[in-house]
């Protein structure tokens, strides 16, 4: 079917987002009945605004940097389409000859895929609509993991490798690192692959999918605090108590309706200094997880590159209401092939932290996800000079 | 003069201070007369309790990792000597034949090391010493800049970067973002690098040596935000009002006796939320702006590797009482020599950011600061796709 491609970002960028733009438009112009090649500006608002730009026509020299772009590129948003959107989204479709539509998004985008795609197919428009995963927080399910998780897990990895290295050379404090996703674990579990002994830092992990027990919390926090002086302490955005609250509450809800989570590492900081009266600090990084070019995984972009080629190779072969899955064939070594997977299977399907790579304590992670996680990070992480710390006999 | 050398850090690591070291032990393993490399475990400290341990027998690939590793990989401490430890350490120091003694650290330290050096000098004990300046906030005086704040510069101007990138792809808040520097605004100042125009963010910097005006950062705010929507607001750790309190008061104080300045991005993030009505976020990377070596300067890692061989090579030569300093002999392209500044004129004077450097209303740098820091932060930053969002005409 000839006609116009549409490819659209919601939600929160990640560090591999612009790759899969660049997947998206390499392959499509690859295909002669695919004509215009057009980006919404700004997402799904873009699309409502009639505001489009014309990506086939972007000189080579932006479209080969893409790939090494934080954020996204033609911009993003975080509206949440109502029942009455719909029909109008349709509308623009039409007027616009979109006959491939890529939403390249969360959980919440691929619902919204899914309705755009059953909606074309109920009212006879023949258009293509495949969707593209992408979160940092890994909460997609039916893919072995989501393009932009592996470069934020790397970021979160080497943070922590810095701050363990810190902590231990100036065991002044203890240091809360904050790590970003909404009510999964995985990025902060990745974390993780930041220790090189039983010792080292991190020595306390908190994921959100385990209720967080603060008398335990501080227990822990003061043994490893006589033990090491110098502890890095990771939890996770979204930690919750036992009764769903999360520890740091803000009252803020953002545009699809969740709760913003802030200020975790803080409160926890803040539990150290008041109840143990030991030294502690809080770090945030913060959206700097999901942007940094310099930590970006090199298997990240690729796959990322890969889901967009495969989102616009699939489309083009007739396939329409999938999203482009990765598939695990081999983890040593390292190995995958995408697969589509239908989009109402996916939409809005979250998925948590499996309770089983957590410790029984609920403050470390099992060497199940060390093996999960680490091929996704790229490169190996950094080797830092390990002193062998020869005494020189006292006189 | 025979005998032992003794090297040690204090205060806050940098991404460099290895560096020195590596420069440090490279370079006394040139002189004959220098017999044991030592370095102290966690600072001052360490000379004090004599845990010493000896790099001159530390396998050589350890050595040649240092320069890529955080932190401090002997130690480092906070420790505020007082007039009783100095004739402990000189005992010390005769105990142990130590004959060359370097201090590798910020203002605080070249005090020290200045005592150091007169007691010795006083006391008739031949013992060289010779401070190696570190600090992330550059405000040493008499030298051009103090090896790590460049590569701390870099961190924050690539995070600066990154973080404008995503406000600009998805402007649905105000970005705080916090960077270190304890009285000094020369880290906040760094971000200024990553404007690309004056529209692009940071839109707003400010620096703890103009007093902090809320009713003024608001207006600029809510200016902003109407023009951009996404705005990226930096603001430095040290932010004072006009009577000097932080805006962020922690009551917390170091083991130097500074004030702990804490929060003021999520201080100003609430404020924004509070009384524009404008949706915030607050991001503090804090330590990680200082650990960081996927974003360490290549020039920083060379000078800091220099200061420490020079100052090796100086107290072979019969120096003592002095700091290696870096003198820029050209700006474009850069260049620079050591030489020797007398620790007495260096001892605890702090250097601000120059007032003439700073915008008339507060809120910017100038232009003579982007000369002064750009060759500081290494290779060229970054350069990002910047589409030319040619607009697909409305239907």
């Amino acid at each position: 079917m000839e006609g116009n491609l549409l490819v659209a970002h919601g939600g929160g960028p990640t560090a591999v987002i612009n790759s899969s733009l660049y997947g998206v438009i390499t392959e499509a112009k690859k295909h002669a009945q695919i004509k215009g090649i057009y980006g919404a500006r700004y997402g799904i608002e873009g699309v409502l605004k009639e505001e489009f730009i014309d990506l086939g026509r972007e000189p080579q020299e932006n479209i080969d940097l893409l790939p090494y772009t934080p954020a996204s590129a033609t911009g993003s948003c975080r509206r949440k389409l109502n029942d009455k959107d719909y029909p109008v989204l349709l509308e623009i479709f039409k007027k616009y000859n979109i006959r491939y539509f890529f939403y390249n998004g969360g959980n919440d985008s691929m619902d919204t895929c899914n309705k755009v795609a059953l909606l074309a197919r109920e009212s006879g428009y023949d258009m293509k609509v495949i969707g593209i995963p992408k979160t940092i927080d890994n909460d997609l399910e039916f893919t072995d993991h989501c393009p932009g998780f592996g470069s934020a897990a790397r970021y979160a990895a080497i943070s922590a490798m810095e701050l363990a290295k810190e902590v231990e050379a100036l065991p002044i404090h203890v240091i809360v690192l904050e790590i970003m996703g909404r009510n999964a674990g995985w990025l902060a579990a990745a974390t993780a692959l930041a220790k090189t002994n039983t010792e080292a830092g991190p020595q306390l992990i908190y994921l959100p999918e385990r209720p967080f027990n603060e008398e335990e919390f501080l227990e822990d926090v003061r043994m490893w605090h006589s033990k090491t002086k110098g502890v890095l302490v990771v939890a996770s955005e979204g930690l919750v108590d036992a009764n769903g609250v999360s520890i740091a509450d803000t009252g803020l809800v953002d545009g699809f309706g969740h709760k913003v989570p802030g200020g975790v590492a803080q409160a926890l900081s803040d539990k150290i200094i008041n109840r143990l009266g030991i030294k502690s600090r809080a770090e945030k990084p913060g959206l700097l997880g999901r942007a940094s070019i310099p930590m970006q995984s090199g298997i990240d972009r690729e796959e990322a590159i890969g889901a967009g080629a495969f989102a616009v190779k699939s489309a083009v072969e007739g396939k329409t209401g999938f999203m482009a899955a990765i598939r695990r064939t081999s983890s040593k070594p390292y190995s995958y092939e995408f697969e589509l997977v239908p989009l109402e299977k996916v939409a809005n399907a979250e998925r948590k932290f499996p309770l089983e790579w957590i410790n029984e304590r609920g403050n470390g992670i099992r060497k199940e996800f060390i093996d999960y996680c680490m091929p996704l990070i790229g490169a190996p992480l950094p080797q830092y000079a390990a002193l062998s710390k020869i005494s020189v006999p006292k006189l």
